[in-house]
């Protein structure tokens, strides 16, 4: 049975208790071949086993069996949409994180500044990463172009990353991506994938050759790749259907921007997993739900380090007593997806999670960890249900039905 | 994969084999914070135990992770509706345990005689608990009235409670409660949630006027609240969906009512366990699908009688000897929801459930508890696919595709 937020909407209610929602992002792993452990395996984790104990645990799909989650989708699971619904087009998704300023009508893609050769094939999609001010500086350059009346806005992300935003209602976003995915090749030409999209696949194709033009002397940044066209989509936000007041605690701009997207504040804080607690500490009275964020195990995972990966984890377990004694009504920890390092990237394997409350009904699970949580009292859910099972350990949901 | 009723009865065939689903309401329960163990882990359960055994366990979810089910959705997902499309009202349900008998258009609603100060102010929702006897006398005072052509029936349940029924076909049930559902406030005004709900809104408002006069002499019972407005739902009838001659033993109203909504006969039974047991000897060769309700768990747990809530679980496994050497093909031994003693009330926890059938293959589980069923080969699981299990365990299902 899929629980539709209105369901839930219709018997949230407001309680003065608090939840913790902390997401370790990429947690789950595989087992290092030498030893058979994965990487929450390997770590050394007293106070998250000695949580896991008090708690209950089992494991999560954030999309399904099988399917491998990019991070908004995996995030906007956690937070209790279904990710196959609620799709969010990564334009969409950096310009929010940049705090660009979305307009309802407006057309957001993704860009990187790459190096093409004499022949115009594509030899570095990242243009040796070239450093964010020169990317700063290289976007204000294009931007402001206007192609028949459209209005184009260029905005730096980091790196070689940054968004392009065309600015009229009635662009379609449904054209296909310039970016490759893999040098030696071209960069396509924007097709409209709709009979509406003719437009936005014209300008877009036209502002591909401007930028080619005005950045000819910009070597190694001399061309630009778009993927990921989209619209602003409509989410009701946490806040209306859940009836929390929420908080987000990350530092990354993706994440700042889809907490924004769900209705979160996001709270101004530092890099490390101290800020991060330090923040929450300082506004725990203000807010009944945090949503907090370390992303450092899925950047070492998607690095292939393993022993990174672990010790990050470990970091987090050290930190976890000072989280515990602010004394949380409900503490969750899990992660969006799987990062296994021997992978070097996101994967499908479901993830690990404990859940502590009061009222949890503890299982037999004393240790926190991929294989542990197979016989926990959780069960294997989709991730889209962690939101009404804290709301529930919380007490913030009335009975459904006489 | 939510398997519809449609196919269930594509596939159902008719067959000699017997079931029994006993449902202990409230079964699931949270652990006695001094000994760890639950209602259920702390009974002496030697024949659930042997049952659990030679049978195959696992957890239920009736509703969906984390929400708390009320009595109706909770019997719908056992009988194999899905609970969230199927929502019965209160004042249907009401209607139906108390054997009224509803026609198409008719809409109900669930009354209470209640206490209000000379101010207007509820100072006590049940009035006192007035006796079954002052409330039918006051129910015939206030029964027969016609509003602007709309006949009204108030018919009476049990202590305060009452029921109302506004019967002409165009009446909308889409209004609000007049039951604040709290004391120290006015009763509300009852409002139209729908365009087309503005007269049954009119109509009640008046009823509820005219109550109060009449209701001025009667203290402690000088007001009503009403709450629940509803229409009998179509529901297909368990008979046609799975070609079974379905029987229900209980003696609460409100379960007799759910058990006639879903098309099956309620048999004349007492109020013990052993009252239901001779009900299911004498009507055994007559029917082949039992629907045998214990209630005394639910009320327990209701009254955060922990100890009480243990001793009901031993006497229901005492007398299990009995329900086994009947010899159904079939025995499915689960809850409608968790009522945990300690949190005095239904909760969202998973509900243990076994099912014995000489096809079942068995799992590891030896003992019929929350947390060994945790381990259980029937994993955890909706509700509402408990009946396809049962009826594919008693060989009454085809193979579906060629």
């Amino acid at each position: 049975m899929d629980l539709s937020l209105e369901l839930i909407k219709e018997i949230a209610r407001p309680s003065p208790t608090k939840i913790v929602l902390l997401v370790i992002d990429g947690l789950g792993g595989l087992p290092n071949p030498e030893t058979g452990k994965t990487e929450l395996e390997t770590a050394k984790t007293p106070n998250l086993d000695k949580l896991a104990a008090k708690g209950i645990c089992g494991l999560t799909d954030p999309v399904g069996p099988g399917i491998t989650p990019g991070s908004a989708p995996g995030h906007l699971a956690l937070f209790g949409y279904n990710p196959v619904s609620f799709n969010i087009g990564r334009g969409v998704l950096e310009a929010v994180g940049i705090d660009f300023n979305l307009q309802p009508g407006d057309v957001a893609a993704r860009g990187n500044f790459c190096t093409t050769d004499e022949m115009g094939i594509v030899t570095d999609r990242r243009a040796g990463r070239i450093s964010t001010q020169q990317c700063t500086e290289l976007c204000q350059v294009l931007d402001g172009l206007v192609i028949e009346r459209i209005k184009i806005f260029v905005r730096p992300v980091r790196e070689h990353r940054f968004i392009v935003v065309f600015r009229r209602d009635e662009l379609s976003p449904e054209v296909s991506d310039s970016d490759p995915q893999q040098v030696g090749v071209a960069p396509k030409s924007i097709t409209a994938l709709s009979p509406e999209a003719g437009k936005m696949a014209d300008i877009a194709n036209q502002f591909v050759a401007q930028a080619k033009v005005t950045l000819t002397e910009h070597y190694p940044a001399n061309m630009v790749l778009l993927r990921g066209f989209s619209r602003q989509p409509h989410l009701p936000a946490m806040g209306e259907i859940y009836k929390l007041k929420p908080a987000a605690i990350t530092s990354y701009p993706m994440y700042r921007g889809l907490a924004k997207l769900v209705g979160m504040e996001v709270l101004e804080t530092g890099t490390t997993i101290e800020d991060e607690l330090a923040t929450l500490r300082r506004n725990y009275a203000n807010y009944d739900f945090f949503f907090l964020h370390i992303k450092g195990t899925d950047a070492a995972g998607e690095d292939g380090d393993f022993n990174r990966k672990v010790s990050v984890i470990e970091q987090i377990d050290n930190t976890l007593t000072e989280l515990i004694s602010m004394e949380p009504d409900v503490m969750v920890v899990t992660g969006d997806h799987s990062t296994p390092a021997l992978l070097k990237g996101h994967s499908w394997h479901p993830v690990p999670i404990l859940l502590y409350s009061r009222w949890c009904r503890p299982d037999r699970v004393s240790e926190f960890s991929e294989s542990a949580c197979i016989l926990g009292g959780l069960g294997r859910f989709p991730a889209n249900q962690i939101m009404p099972l804290a709301m529930a350990n919380a007490l913030k949901l009335n009975k459904f039905g006489a």
